[in-house]
Order: structure tokens, then sequence, then C-alpha cells
């Protein structure tokens, strides 16, 4: 199968890029380092330096003998997105390419606008591409379970049936995110909804949850393979920023409550549903969505979880509750549906105390780096 | 009250800036004459050519006393935005100033590409500029009913209360529109409901049927101050091309089984609402949503309304159904509430034989002017 990554640089597009080519398909990556450059303006870098993507692809390459092909390219450049994908003719699209940190969205106007451009633009250009040129591809787009906020009613994979005054249809589960770039994501959604009802596009929408974990089969085959760990205030996820506070001996900052509860994966487990999303397209003119996540749990059990392994490592965690930075429920219902995936196949690896320990070993082996100012949240929604 | 008017020289734009004025408010108009362009390029102009934005604002002074302010600039450009917003300081901020053509945005990927970062920009750019500058400023936004799409449950103004598996909460009404335009406006209502419920902004969007007419109090006072009257297949609107159909002695071209169903309204309520709703503004923090529409009607009731008065006036008028260039439901449910308005206060003019009798009066002055080649769709959905 010819695999296009879109955003094949990021978190998860690389580890997902090198996942493709170790299974065996054809796979090639665009990416127009917006994350690098933002990463690099905001001081937010990872704690592990990555190689570019083309010498990570030679590393790959010598160390596996797969080939993954790259292009550093802007594809908010409707010119970029229409070459690329005449040229390489994909089977699949996996659309990752979007400025990922809602902190980042917040910041101020020219932050806001750069993420509402890059991420509507490329979005548009995709769907626009795939409809002229390969309608046949399987676009797997990666939404986020932000997308639905925290409704007061159980969050479907979604589709909402509607019954009303003795009437009854179904619509997209109801959207309101919490900041401008889960936003985004919501219009990306009517956009893709819109072109796949009127022309027929297959489409995989999945409604991912907060990643964890630095570990990958690919990945472990050498430390420049490693994917960009994040644990600043702008692109660092909770989990992955509590494990690095938890080895810095900085108490693990909660925000407000604490009882924020949303739907969590292991990285590895990202890399099963996007390969079992592509494995099993969406037929011709659906629009297929998953709730990408394996467990939920809240702000405080995370912290918990955390401070329980951590002391047992002797590492004598804290948890320090500070003013919440966003606009956002600290205490509220929460309970998303999440079986499509695991009906296509994926076994979840949950974040289970070995998994901890596994991820704050592989941290503490990078104690030196970790630098203290990258941590508080420097953003506030208002 | 200071009235800041973006798209002032629409066919809704300019009679509203001429009603705010004439209403003794200070009102500025803004338009980068996009749709003369459009109108230009694609052989789509107006009925009776209209003036420049500038030369009409000098004749209704000169007829009124009035004064309207006008600038031609791009409020997709930021600075634009924010330099006229800072300038004028407006209190009310009605926003009419997106492509408006659902053809157009359907024409091919130039179109699409220009309605969609024209109209997500305008929006995003006024939100902001707001939010930094004039954050107690009402925005009455121009949304439409096509947001809605034709769902098979009444639409209700907005909002729609959900009861699922025993828990309940309210969601903005389902969307689903039926062009790339009306899907930039489910955008705009996303992002509007995200700035609302995260700052405090005070929003009104207007969920808006198709206008028809080119009769209002201000319009009405000299020649050069008629609204852009279109009725070709890119800009003009149902009963507007209708209208001339029966006067050209072209059949009335129905799409399909015409059993679209649609709510409409006559240009001079849309004025009304568009006032009601600025001298009622909603409060920090409300999105609120009116559904601006005062009587329902298929295509096929629309040409035999017409027709029945043409042929009283001698005209002879046919009706001829011809393939359908959209995707649309032909026959289907449709049952849009609308009482907010006319609690405001709203005093509908129906779409009586009286008021048919008028616009067709209006357009057999012009006859001479009309031009067959631009009637017929040129643009079909796929």
């Amino acid at each position: 199968m010819r695999v296009l990554i879109l955003g094949g640089d990021g978190y998860l597009g690389w580890p997902t890029a090198m996942n493709f080519a170790a299974a065996g398909h054809e796979v090639c990556v665009v990416d127009n380092y917006l994350r690098r450059q933002i990463a690099e303006a905001t001081d937010s870098e990872a704690l592990i330096a990555t190689p570019s993507l083309s010498e990570r692809a030679r590393v790959f390459h010598a160390v596996s003998g797969h080939t993954i092909k790259v292009h550093i390219a802007d594809l908010a450049d409707p010119g970029v997105m229409f070459d690329i994908v005449r040229e390489f003719g994909p089977e699949t699209i996996i659309h990752y390419a979007e400025q990922p940190s809602a902190p980042y969205s917040m910041r101020g106007f020219r932050e806001a606008r750069e993420t509402f451009n890059n991420n509507l633009n490329v979005t548009f250009n995709c769907i626009h591409a795939v409809k002229d040129i390969v309608p046949d591809c399987h676009i797997v787009k990666l939404g986020t379970m932000g997308e639905y906020g925290t409704p007061n009613i159980d969050i479907e994979e979604g589709w909402l049936e509607v019954e009303h005054k003795g009437r009854k249809d179904t619509f997209l589960f109801p959207r309101a995110a919490g900041s401008l770039y889960h936003t985004t994501k919501v219009m990306d959604t009517d956009l893709l909804w819109f072109y796949v009802r009127t022309f027929g596009l297959r489409v995989t929408d999945l409604m991912q949850g907060p990643v964890y974990g630095l570990s990958t089969d690919e990945a472990d085959l050498d430390p420049r393979l490693c994917p960009n760990f994040h644990y600043d205030d702008i692109f660092g996820t909770l989990v992955n920023r509590f494990l690095v506070q938890a080895v810095a001996g900085i108490p693990l900052t909660v925000y407000g409550a604490g009882g924020q509860i949303r739907g969590y994966l292991n990285l590895r487990d990202t890399l099963q549903c996007v390969g079992l999303a592509a494995s099993n397209p969406a037929k011709r003119g659906e629009l297929r969505i998953f709730n990408q996540l394996t467990e939920t749990f809240s702000v405080n059990q995370a912290a918990d979880r955390i401070k329980k392994v951590g002391d047992e490592m002797g590492l004598n965690v804290t948890i320090k509750s500070i003013p919440n930075p966003r606009k956002e429920k600290e205490n509220h219902y929460y309970n998303p549906a999440h079986s499509g995936l695991m009906e296509l196949g994926l076994k979840p690896h949950y974040m289970t105390d070995d998994v901890i320990t596994a991820m704050l070993k592989r941290v503490m082996e990078n104690k030196d780096r970790i630098v203290a100012g990258r941590i508080m949240p420097r953003v506030k929604w208002s």
C-alpha cells in the first residue's frame, strides 16, 4: 500500500511512518517543520533532540533496511499538496499535519492565525487533491476527543441518533471544543463531512485522546529514532509532563481541581489504531469516526498513579494544584464510547505500573536535559 | 449607535447601511468588491447596474442628508480589520462580508479556495478585532438557514436540547449544509461559539433564508440606490430569478422535482430583522441565534405563485423542470421554528400577489437589460 503521511516529523507522524514502512508499505512523509520552528521560538524543545527528518529516515534505513521518502514542504500551499499527491499517488493518506498545541493557539493573534490557517488549509487542500487526483484514496484524519468537549451525555463514536418531537434523524455528535486548536479540528470535521457526502470521498476520522509514551518497536532500534518527547507547557501532553516533573523533583502541577477526565492512550496504541484504520478502509461516501482512547482517568488520578510508581522507585513525588490557565470544567460527567477500534482488533497497552516504570526510567536516563523553566503554563486562556 | 457594516456593497449590505443611516445611526461600510469582481468574471452582472459604493453614498447623502462612511478594503487582511475597528470604534458590527454564492463555491478549486479563505478569515479577524479592541461590541453575523440542511426533525432556533440514555444537555442544532459556501457558515458558527463561551463576546447569528425583492424605503428614493438585483445562476436567488424568467418569456426553471422547501423573506424584512437584532443586543457571553425567515414554500409553489400573478399580468408564464445541478433532497420534511424575531417585533411582508406584481413591474421596466444566457445553471455539484 502507498501511504502518504502528512506531518511526518511529529510526535505521532514519525513513529507512524516507521511502523508502516516496517510493515512493508511504501511510505512517503511530508512536513513543513512548523512544530520545530514553534518549539525553538517558544523555548519548548523536546527532552531528547531529534535529528532532521531526512537524517532519521537515513538512520532508520541503516538499522532496518526500510525506506521512507521525505519531503520538507508546506502542505498549506495547494501547489505543494497537489504535486505530491499527483507524484506519489497514495492509496492511504494519514493526515497529522496540524499545529497541535492548544496553548500555542491561545497565545495571541499571530499564533491563533498561524494555527487557523495552517490547519484548515492543509485539510482543505488534502480534500481537494484527493477529490481531483486520487478519489478512491482513503483519508485517515487525526481528529481529537477534545472536539466533543465535556458534554453531560455519553459521548458516542462520532454520531448521535436524535429523537425530537416524535421524529428521528442521525447527526454528527455535537462538538464544543476547549481551545482554538481543538476548534480547528471541529471545523475540519464539518469540512470532511460535506465533501464525503457530496463527492463520495472515503474518510476515517480518529478522535484521539492525549497520547503518552516514547517507546515503539521501531523507535527502540536506535536512540536517534526516538519520537519528539515534549514535556513543556506548549507541546507536552499531561502524562509526559508529569513523568518529567516526577524525575526532576518538581511537584506534579494539577490545573485547578484536577477532576478533568480525558481518554488516554499509549503511543504504541496510536500506531495500532492508525494501522487498523488504514488496513480496514472506510467505504466510498463514508465518514467513519472512531474514538481513539483505551482508558479514561482524571488529572488527579494520573498524578496519583505516577506518584505511586515514582515513590516506589525512590523519587519522592509531590503533587500541587495551581490556578487553571485554561477555561474548562474541572468536575464533569465523562463517558465516551470506544469500542470501534477494539472491534477492528486493537489490543490495548494500558498505563500499568510497569509501563509507568519503564517511561520513568527512560526519562531518568535523560534527567540532565530537563529544563525546568519549560514546564509551568505560560499561556492563559483569558 | 456606531454601526460598522462589513460587506456593505452587497445585495443586503447596501440597503442595510442606508436603513441604519436613515434611522439616525453613525454608519461605516467596508467592502472589497469581491462580488463585483466575480460578477464581472463570470458574466453574472446585476439587472440594474449599481454605481460604486462611494458614488452610492454620495447620491444617498444628496437625496436624504444622511452620511455613510465608505472604505474599499479587504477585511480578510487582519491589518485592515484591526485598523478600521480601532478607528471607528463600532458598538455594533453587521457582518455580511462573505462570498455568498453556493454555485461559485462549487465551481472549481480556485473558486472554492477563494470562498473558503475569504469567508473564514473575515470572521476570524472580526472576532479577534472585537475581542482585543471593542470587547463590548455586539456582532450581528449573517448565517444561513442552509447551515441546517434538511433534517428529518423540526429545526429549532440554533440550539437543541438532547436527551440521551437518561441524561440531558443542550447543543448547537446539528448542521449539514449543501454547498461549500454554506459549510463556511457552519464553520463560522463553530468559531463564534468557541470565542463567545471563552471570551464572553456578544453575538447574534441570523440564520437567514433566501431573500427576494428590490424595494426598500431608502432604495426607492433614487434609481441609483437600487440593491444589486441578481437573476443569474451565480448570485441570483430563487424568487428573483423566477421574476426575470417570467418577464423574459423564459420557462421558470425548477431544479429536479421542485419539492425543495426553504424559508424565504422579503428584503424589507431583512432590514427589520437586522435592525431589531442590533437594537436588542445579545448579552455578554451569549451566542443568540434566530431563524430569519417569514414563510416557507417549495420551489414548485414559488413557481406556481409567480406564474399565477404573471399570467394575470398577461405574461404567459411557463414552468419547466431541468436536471438538478445541485446535490440536495428534492422531497423532504421541513419545519423550521422562527418565532424569535417575531417576539422582538418583526412585522412580516409576505410574498402576496401585490408584492409579486410590484416586483414584476420593476423587472418589466428593465426588460431590455435581461441577458438570457446568465440564467441557466453553469455549475454542477459533481
